[in-house]
């Protein structure tokens, strides 16, 4: 089954695939349970117009980023991200305006200049005459055209009415594209603009040549039924491309990126981390979490996930913050599983507790089990995965004492097999009984002398320390 | 109009205000514009189902967020959390379950015994009656019952199958009911459970009179619409209220709450700054700012908004970490504004690039225009904002001195207020004049030297510096 004739596939991508209903039947990410779990009630039939599995980023960190309250990028550091994001594979990568500084400008030129291997460059300018007429002779390969729909921005911002918005806009797209170059008209605060005025611009905007249309939720009041409504309502009116910009202030850009997709958009705006105005929008890696539970395969085959993280840290050091604690993918937390009840669990399959696969991403699992919540049943799937004998009235004495040490200090898994492996040692020889607290501490307190100086052992005691740090 | 007499109302809160269709016609926060403005198109009349204006918020700070990589509360921390949840007036507080360990349920007898002002008590427990014989005895307004049945869990967790899982329920909930206490029964990992299995439990459950049914995205790997529909299916199969708990794995846990409010469930599960294993779940924040969006008088009406920063605070500390820099509402940069065009709006008319109204929240806006990206217009607006007479040419002329500052030290609005009067003075004063650099330079220090002792002033651009580092 092919799509429709009149179906928009997102263009500017030479490795695009087509749609393929074989791949559009999702799988829940790593599932390892039997063949009848590895889809979930809800992974319904495939929808029509969703694109959920045919998609591409339009990755804003060097233009919505660069309006991050601590972004002050210079050219190096521009020059760096704009690498990594190739690296990984965005297929494009947006600007911030020429028009807006002669450094933006020469930016903007000396980043097309690099011949990045996959991403291709946009820029972002003001739908006026004066700014398209530097963008087209920068050498981007596309420049994104945005005004104020809502009646808040025409009345506060630049004061134009819709016909003077639609008149110019043609001046802008026919000018752009008859220098070769790509064009993309976009609303602003699209969710409180009229309906009837937006779906107008949009159909004559699609009527003249415009490669894509964008709904920008410039607020971040947009909740997924709307962004659903109105992406699906706008399949129906336009043939090009539709690009979707969601902030988010109320917690749902990247929902409502994913119901965009659902509804037929083909294009997302994310930036690194999601940094932006106020509290920015969706996060590329936020983004990608969510899309790898869509259709892994896909989104495995099109970036270079591992690179996510060293992304991240570059922007992150770029603009000096912390990432978050709770970060998608790579927060210090991510993977850590800790109840005694999640632990057991994810000790005898991952996919119990975790809809992601750390290993995608180049992160590694964390079981905590070493604390004092921890419980007997966690500890006994450990003495069990380490193959050693211990009745369950020796796996309890053994949990007293981790949770005893862990009162002093959490005891990393490393930490909790070796007790393990001491107490087993120490009852095949007859030399340790249950309720022996003195006579294990003594033979914990000789081990760890013993391995001290072993470079290896500290080495690996770092690193899981960092992990879970 | 009422709502249909099998329409659930949230239950256990007096203070419930039954739904109102007046208060139902939602408006977008703090909108300043004309009439015909107060409501963008995506404002639809009232859902049937919606409970988006009737909701409660189980806060599980200190049972899902102990479970939290760093999170190991003492009596003392969990007091503090408690009483500081209480006064910013969520329904109910859920407590780790007292058959963890002997200090969990010291721990949930003593919170039971604070007599909180508005905060009901929950606790968690396994579905199994030696923890309900525990918890009933606890002085809890409320049980939390929790089962995994997903096959994941049933395989690898617990091993029970539906029937053994339905059997030990009934006993469970009556048992905890015999006693007078509420009882919710919840699945775990809902939605990768079998849809008929579910819902059969849950009428079931319902039938014999639980208070509440409980759906749990476990892994999250749920989206919105997944969750509109599982929710508004159990809508038709229960009349017990239906609550919800969302995982932020793959960035939906907001909107899914959201989502579940407009298919009818009437209680939300939070934690503070959203921690809990892995990355976390809804956060209590998150939840407030898209619900402000949605009702804004209703959720005002219930919470104590200016407590939140406080409440996040308090958690932060106790589990040593920084709130997010992206954080919703309380981040440093949630209402700051920063590219030329938005602070040139924002000054006009806040509600241009706001959907949240700061003050609310007892935070401030924070409109950065003395930045090296900044532009002249935005300079102009405050100029007029200021009441001054400067023409153009002259704006940019200080515009030029405020990015020439910026580039050593980003400028504060009070510093460019400052630069904007002594520039408009010198000029009255004859003093000086467009391009006299220099000169401005001097009245500038002589100014500042004049200022330094001053005591408020300090006061005041440290306070000012705070809201923006």
């Amino acid at each position: 089954m092919c799509p429709p004739e009149d179906k928009p596939v997102a263009n500017g991508n030479e490795e695009m695939v087509a749609i393929d209903l074989a791949s559009a039947v999702k799988t829940n990410g790593h599932l390892n349970g039997g063949e009848k779990d590895k889809k979930g009630f809800y992974n319904r039939p495939s929808d029509f117009l969703s694109n959920t599995s045919n998609w591409q980023i339009i990755e804003s960190t060097l233009r919505e980023g660069e309006q991050f309250a601590n972004a002050f990028f210079d050219l190096e550091t521009k020059i760096k991200i704009a690498k990594a994001l190739d690296e990984f594979g965005v297929e494009w990568i947006e600007l911030t305006s020429p028009a807006a500084s002669p450094e933006s400008r020469a930016h903007c030129e000396a980043i097309c200049n690099l011949g990045l291997k996959r991403s291709k460059i946009l820029t972002h300018i003001r739908c006026h005459m004066d700014d398209a007429r530097i963008a087209v002779e920068t050498g981007v390969d596309g420049v994104d055209v945005v005004i104020g729909t809502s009646s808040f921005l025409r009345e506060h911002s630049h004061g134009k009415d819709m016909s003077w918005i639609t008149k110019t806009a043609i001046e802008v797209i026919q000018f752009v594209k008859s220098k070769g170059i790509e064009i993309r008209f976009s609303s602003e605060d699209s969710f409180r603009s009229e309906l009837v005025d937006l779906l107008s611009i949009y159909r004559t905007v699609d009527k003249i040549g415009v490669n894509r249309v964008g709904v920008a939720d410039t607020v971040g009041c947009a909740d997924p039924r709307q962004v659903y409504e109105l992406v699906r309502t706008l399949r129906g009116v336009v043939s090009c491309d539709i690009e979707c910009h969601f902030h988010n202030d109320t917690g749902c850009a990247i929902a409502n990126a994913y119901a965009a997709l659902e509804a037929g958009a083909t294009h997302i705006d994310t930036s690194v981390l999601g940094i932006g105005e106020r509290n920015g929008i969706t996060p590329l890696g936020g983004l990608i979490a969510r899309m790898m539970v869509a259709d892994p395969e896909y989104v495995k085959s099109k970036y270079n996930l591992t690179m996510l993280r060293e992304v991240e840290n570059i922007v992150a050091e770029a603009v000096e913050i912390q990432v978050p604690f709770n970060n998608y993918i790579t927060g210090f937390c991510a993977f850590t599983h800790k109840a005694g009840i999640h632990a057991k669990a994810i000790l005898a399959n991952p996919s119990t507790y975790e809809i992601l696969n750390p290993a995608d991403f180049g992160m590694t699992r964390y079981v905590s089990i070493g604390h004092r919540l921890t419980g007997w049943n966690a500890v006994k799937s450990r003495v069990e995965q380490l193959n050693l004998t211990l009745t369950d009235e020796q796996i309890k004495d053994a949990t007293a004492k981790i949770k005893e040490l862990a009162d002093v200090r959490t005891q990393s898994m490393e930490d909790v097999d070796m007790i393990l492996r001491i107490y087993h040692t120490a009852v095949q020889e007859g030399k340790l009984k249950v309720g022996q607290s003195a006579v294990l501490d003594r033979l914990l307190e000789e081990h760890v002398n013993s391995r001290e100086t072993s470079p290896n052992r500290n080495a690996k005691r770092q690193r899981v320390e960092e992990a879970s740090a």
